[in-house]
């Protein structure tokens, strides 16, 4: 009896950390628990690395408002860019990296919400280590949508200038 | 040595069987992997049931936007209400119902994008065995924001009229 109780507290021991182990996994690699498709891969001459794009709402004269999901995978992310109505980041799983020009750069994770001011050059994506999964909002887009620039080097990348 | 392979495979089994249960309570519970805090109740004149609100960006005349996020226990929904600029709502866990008025109830679940039109009279909330973790979107606030009308009745709720 005492063997068997052994046993059966081994098999829970076991049952809790493999569970714990996976949800680790799942919880850092940005994807598992993905609310979207991870859609199109993001065009190389406005992206580092893959940047995986879904849209959600697409322009028009009723919401003036465009909203779509960018996943990163790790180490990727988005040129210097800028909105002339500016720009909502919602992240909604794993870690990236916001930086506006001339600024310092912030770290973003899950439940983090980032606005991005009007005719601010800007840039964001993911971390090293992690994925990072957004929702971006980019309201009054009758004011102008987004201006593509120049790619993010890895000495701004890893904030070393 | 037969016996240690069968209690290895008895284990690896029990693993992948419990590891499985677990993620399925938290796909379906809707609060485990929540990506905002729970946040404040709802006033219960215009909700029915639990619905939780956490602001994420106030409403501000640069962006002209404002977004939050309502988290609906099972069996909760709001009011019927209205937006003057319409809404758009991201669903990012759980099942849940939309219903504009004049029009068939539509079953909503993670990973859906909603457009409410302008002026358009509608509710949404959880299904009765499902939470539903819904991001809103309310667009152009300098045309209005939210009017709140009579509660969902039962009858509405269940689609039995």
């Amino acid at each position: 009896m005492k063997h068997l109780l052994m046993t059966a507290f081994a098999l829970s021991a076991l049952l809790t950390i493999g569970c714990k182990e996976q949800a680790l996994k799942k919880a850092t690699d940005g994807e598992t628990h993905a609310i979207f498709p991870k859609g199109e891969l993001g065009p190389a001459e406005n992206f580092t690395g893959k940047a995986w794009h879904t849209a959600l709402v697409a322009n028009d004269t009723v919401y003036n408002t465009i909203v779509g999901n960018v996943y990163f995978e790790p180490g990727a992310r988005s040129n210097w860019h800028l909105h002339p109505a500016g720009q909502i980041l919602i992240i909604t799983d794993g870690v990236g990296y916001y930086q506006e020009r001339g600024q310092p750069r912030q770290t973003i994770k899950k439940g983090d919400v980032v606005k991005c001011p009007p005719n601010v050059l800007h840039w964001h994506g993911a971390s090293p280590e992690s994925g990072l999964q957004q929702i971006y909002i980019v309201p009054n887009t009758e004011k102008g949508i987004v201006e593509w620039q120049q790619p993010v080097t890895d000495e701004e990348y890893n904030n070393r200038k």
